[in-house]
């Protein structure tokens, strides 16, 4: 199995994007988003997708050189198109953007629509939490439905994650990066690959009925994924349609009640610490209360309490001294896809 | 058991409440707003809370005729110190600041400290839909612990709600009001009372090991609260530390870390869909969605897919003509401690 330093993969994946077309900053600015999901042990929304975005680019889907356009700007708010091109590269603009106007103003919203995949939200609600702000991100994605709405059997919804990030000063920043269905669709086809079942209150079959066979979801007709929250799954159903009505409706970038190009729509909240409350006070209780929760003794076979962010930093600090491992079909597909656009790399 | 009109149990609870010190006008929110959580079935947050909310007068917990005072104010921010008032007459007064700035600006952030018991999220949240804004609010309330950490077998957490309200213009607009607990500490209490077991999914015992006893809750030492999520919960755990750091580090309220008297705080924020994306091109997605969502077909025994905030509506609807039963006791209780006040009120 093929390893990596952080710092190689990122060359050789930015050296991919530019070669498809992209600006060189902009190659770099994917490409360290992949990697830092690879680092933090979010695989499936690393360097994987590099394939998926070249084919995507090769489709037409996405257009690799497309300028990023503030459609409508004002002192707490900016409208951002992406024209087709990278999620990554106009969601990093809308970060830049929102940091700025949230210094200056206490708080901003960031709206990005006909964008690409944003890649992992939790980067960029930390990035934000590292320059003292606190972040709240809710993305949708049309058109892929897997999620039946509370009481249904038919999909109606994607997994809508939710991401946010405070910063703390005695510690890494909190960093929430969640899905409001109970999983998404890559576990499921991870427990369909290894022949095995799936836990209770992931999904149900074609008939509404609860189902632990991961084939289901696949079936014709397809089951759904449930929401978030097992028997009181109404919360996650609620949180779900909340996101779409965020990222969709109020962002501008759509729902996915109609039949669409893929595409991410997003809406970003940036809140400046010092504006709100000040940074001493806020501070003061924010790790006090950090320390009080990490207290709490622990259930059984539990070695510690997690803060959200806690279990991918301590991957992260891992790979950084082992190396990322990619997997050969993974890697195989990586260079078959590099050579396409005349890329030469190994492993 | 005594029935009241909508109407008449909010006259008979203001003059409770201006008897017990309260400006007229400021008793008439509170009565208000308990009334409507008894009419939208949320009969827990209703005039059930008279007699404890006279109990704190009377301990002068609650200053009844508190001034809400803006300790600071920018073109999109307000920070409002209750001054131990009645938490609805600050929330309210939040409500109505945030709605003015979000016109002018597009946004705003209203943070509330020492405030007592705001009661039921929704309201607030959906009275901003009303006005064709998006609202999202983060209650905490220290000290009150029932939750235990992801992991955990100790208690740091309270339910720590989540609102949000989106408008709509082919129907009412979408409420969501959630806890991020599991249930409330009252919903398992009520199982006890009845002498049932709570479902899988709401608690553990003081060995962090789930249990369907709810006498667990109140052993020594107690049992706690499970986070939302089921055996997802993490992701419930992830959401109730963000609303605590939102409404009590960065709306600098205060965390549940320290030994308090009892206070909610919130983060209120309101984006306006006018200044955002336009009310035309919001009410085409937003109402195309909701139509798509509702078209699911239901899994077995499920009449029909609700939006968040139609149950409520819909007891709603049924009360205000069957009107609103209060059960005996409760009923005894704010009679006594109507009198207590000087006031004499009749079943």
């Amino acid at each position: 199995m093929p390893v990596f330093s952080p710092a190689s993969l990122t060359e050789t994946t930015a050296s991919i994007f530019a070669a498809a077309g992209m600006r060189v900053d902009e190659a770099r600015v994917v490409a360290e988003l992949l990697v830092e999901a690879n680092l933090v042990g979010h695989d499936s929304h690393g360097v994987i997708r590099i394939p998926q975005y070249l084919g995507q680019v090769e489709a037409g889907d996405i257009v690799p050189d497309a300028a990023v356009e503030v459609v409508h700007e004002a002192p707490t708010l900016a409208v951002l198109d992406a024209h087709w091109g990278f999620g990554q590269v106009a969601m990093s603009r809308g970060v830049d953007m929102a940091l700025e106007k949230a210094r200056a103003t206490g708080m901003a919203a960031i709206s990005v629509r006909q964008a690409n995949h944003v890649g992992r939200l939790g980067s960029y609600v930390e990035r934000i939490a590292e320059e003292t702000a606190v972040a709240l991100m809710f993305v949708n994605g049309a058109p892929v439905c897997r999620m039946a709405p509370w009481g249904g059997r038919e999909a109606r919804h994607g997994t809508n994650p939710i991401a946010m990030a405070f910063p703390s000063r005695s510690g890494p920043p909190v960093v929430l990066d969640m899905t409001t269905s109970a999983v998404a669709e890559g576990k499921v086809r991870v427990q369909r690959n290894r022949g095995a079942e799936v836990p209770d209150g992931w999904l149900l079959d074609a008939e509404g009925q609860p189902t632990n066979d991961p084939n289901t979801l696949y079936a014709d007709p397809p089951g759904t994924i449930l929401p978030l929250g097992g028997s009181l799954g109404h919360k996650g159903y609620g949180l779900n349609v909340a996101v779409e009505l965020l990222a969709g409706a109020l962002a501008g970038a759509g729902c996915l009640a109609q039949d669409r190009r893929f595409r991410n729509g997003a809406l970003l909240l940036v809140l400046d610490v010092e504006k709100l409350v000040g940074l001493d006070a806020y501070f003061a209780e924010a790790d006090t209360y950090i320390d009080f929760v990490k207290s709490a003794a622990t259930a059984p076979g539990v070695k510690a309490i997690l803060m959200p962010g806690d279990s991918e930093r301590a991957i992260a600090e891992k790979r950084k001294v082992e190396g990322i491992f990619i997997e050969d079909e993974t890697w195989a597909q990586i260079v078959a896809s590099a050579a396409k656009v005349g890329v030469e790399v190994s492993g």
